[in-house]
């Protein structure tokens, strides 16, 4: 069995996507995962230079990032990407390419967003100083069935990684490890997990 | 140890990069390593079908590419890339930002490609009708120091293979399987390539 997978955030700008990519991959790899994050400024540096905020650059985007998230699956390696990808089609059209494919819709209040705001864009958007800003002046078409719904004003970033990885669990993605129950006196931790099967110690 | 790997055909259209990937992607699967071809012309399908063939559009072309082939290598993939990939600078810019990179230069004289001309390429270049042609109307610059140099005119496809899997040997990335010594009675093959050494039988 193939326990490559892809773990796509979608959301808006300031909803936690980055943030939770990366303690998600934190955790993968220390379940023996490999692991790519493939963040939206590094891939819009390296793959996607020549592509703006227009609708059809957009969707250029997620189209090249789903590529790459194809190829990356399809050899056993979790690729998580961590970008705004607005459109709804898009997003399903990489979703019919990828066997195991994981979305993870970070939901939050516009008015929570506008309050955080920690790169000040929003104040920027709403002064019409950037143009087509999602969820401002540009849509976000947020998924009809996402396999994981983080809110992310109300969910904590350790209750937004248990979701992720119980859904991975849920397809055979991840496993238990067995450990021992935990125990205050030898500090034992429960819930410790391991990616695909060929990873498992020998019995 | 990873064991990935990026082998990159460089060569003139017909001088048979991607009938050779064809192969050694075959034997690498035979032999245990999980292998990607990246084919020119579903690269430009895929990731870079707003590239044209001017200079800077193959420069980025390759770029991309080439960022694919590092996060394949850096997870134990095997990326076979079989593009023209004209520019030495390009080439050596991805090889700079990949642990293992084997070029295969593809060599084959003028007279015997125009002489072949399976697609019927040469003979519209020739008569001026594709422009910016690789090696009739556009630059080729073939590597200084490619790993394996292969003369598609003198070489066969079988002796083309063997130094591709040699040069893998010998860095490490692939290795001889122990086996008895050929024995017309029994049929038992030598030289049988097992990829990384994670994928070594156990003792």
């Amino acid at each position: 069995m193939n326990s490559g997978c892809t773990v796509w955030f979608t959301g808006l700008s300031g909803s936690g996507k980055s943030t939770l990519s990366k303690v998600l991959a934190q955790r993968l790899r220390e379940a023996g995962a490999r692991v790519e994050v493939l963040d939206g400024d590094v891939v819009r540096t390296r793959l996607c230079k020549d592509l703006g905020f227009t609708h059809g650059d957009r969707e250029e985007n997620i189209r090249r990032i789903g590529f790459v998230c194809e190829l990356l699956s399809r050899n056993g390696v979790i690729a998580i990407v961590a970008a705004i990808s607005p459109y709804r089609t898009s997003r399903d059209e990489v979703r019919s390419r990828i066997e195991n494919f994981v979305e993870v819709y970070m939901r939050c209040p516009m008015e929570v967003l506008i309050q955080r705001d920690v790169k000040g864009l929003y104040k920027k958007a709403l002064a019409g100083e950037i143009p087509l800003f999602t969820g401002i002046s540009d849509v976000y078409e947020p998924p009809l069935k996402p396999e994981v719904t983080i809110d992310s004003s109300t969910d904590t970033p350790g209750e937004g990684l248990a979701k992720i990885l119980d859904a991975l669990e849920l397809r055979g993605l991840l496993q238990r490890k067995a450990v021992p129950l935990a125990d205050s006196a030898t500090g034992l931790r429960t819930g410790e997990w391991v990616h695909g099967q060929s990873q498992l110690p020998p019995r």
